[in-house]
């Protein structure tokens, strides 16, 4: 099966936890709005969203075409891509609970892209700079201590290789590496005073990235630059 | 099968989707930190968060107990639990749609609850009014009409009853009447703006109202009225 996967060309965003997990199994994909051409591939991706077709339009990318099914968000591209690519055990206990992961770490998305847009995402983040100085101070004091720490505590728990949902690599260890992949590019400092907390999570990430697929996928063009369009900005006073 | 569910006692937060869905079906449920006492429960609910036990601590709740299965975050718990209710359709184009409008129900309520916490869910509203002020204005002028005009997209392309997903009421059905139930309380003024672009949503509302066992849940003492601790508060400032 080749899968289409649809969203923005120049960001990384919330597409790039389903690419990683693409990558991590070598699965047969087009990055429809890269590879057809930025024009031609927004354009058919907006048609998606917006048409008359299909019956059941995504809100919003990323999505993924698998045959005639049309999957829209991330944790549920990565629910379903999961099995089919051996990213998840298959007892249904380890399903829900990398699920249940999966959407905990949503949720931390949403908290680091508002630390730049707590206002709203239609501005700038020059129009909001005030605002999200505020919210980014309480974010690095309270909330990515407690995301962080939470992951540690699961990762300290395990008596073997760190990961998250049972002995090998699944879905869930792919997205906590480009989390932290992303925290490290966007609050440096809050970071490497954190790192000596995190030893486990961090050893998760040098695994992952070691992954032969992986540090392939991060060594290619086809891997986005993190830059400041995307959920993980560097914006030095953030990260005082 | 007797179902455990852990939420915060005093407000309908995320727990009442998992409630309405409980109702619904008439299952045989127990809202822990509810009936057994106010500091049991809560204390019951913390340890399950913060222990040793279990293996698979939740971030946060709600989280249902089923058997020997602990289950958090809403749109994952709601996922386990409609098949076993009948509240989604066999089909798995159907069950991954019915997941994928949840998740966007679950994006969709964060910008709510952002729009009186802004800044940081650890300050009170009193500590955040006037960045709350900008945020109100922003989803109210933009993101409020974005996603309730997304679903009154899809339901008016219902030839049938206002259902999203198959014929007869699922889950995101329930979450989307209590979007716009709490929506209608939060902000009065601009929900009766928006209520002649959205006839289909309210007729959803109407019929899900309407069914018996929902509406003997809400007349019930176990609805626990909306109130200014919860997701959805009245604000008369933010809704001008």
């Amino acid at each position: 099966m080749r899968y289409e996967l649809f969203y923005w060309p120049s960001i990384q965003g919330r597409g790039e936890f389903v690419r990683l997990a693409l990558e991590a199994a070598g699965a047969d994909y087009v990055d429809v709005a890269r590879e057809r051409g930025r024009g031609l591939g927004v354009e058919a991706m907006l048609r998606l969203m917006e048409g008359p077709e299909p019956q059941r339009p995504p809100f919003a990318p990323p999505f993924l075409r698998a045959g005639r099914l049309l999957i829209a968000q991330t944790a549920n591209i990565l629910q379903y891509l999961a099995p089919r690519l051996g990213l998840v055990p298959k007892a249904e206990a380890a399903r829900l609970w990398a699920h249940q992961l999966q959407l905990t770490l949503a949720d931390w998305l949403v908290e680091i892209h508002d630390t730049h847009h707590p206002i709203g995402k239609s501005l700038y983040y020059e129009d909001q700079k005030p605002e999200a100085a505020r919210r980014a101070q309480n974010f690095l004091e309270l909330r990515l201590p407690k995301f962080l720490g939470y992951f540690e505590r699961l990762l300290a728990a395990v008596p073997a290789e760190p990961r998250l949902v049972g002995p090998e690599c699944s879905y869930p260890d792919l997205s906590l590496f480009h989390m932290i992949e992303g925290l490290r590019y966007a609050f440096p400092r809050a970071m490497l005073r954190l790192a000596p907390a995190s030893p486990h999570v961090l050893a998760l990430c040098d695994q992952v990235a070691a992954i032969p697929r992986i540090a392939a996928y991060l060594a290619s063009p086809r891997r986005i630059p993190f830059n400041d369009g995307g959920i993980f900005r560097h914006y030095p006073e953030l990260d005082p």
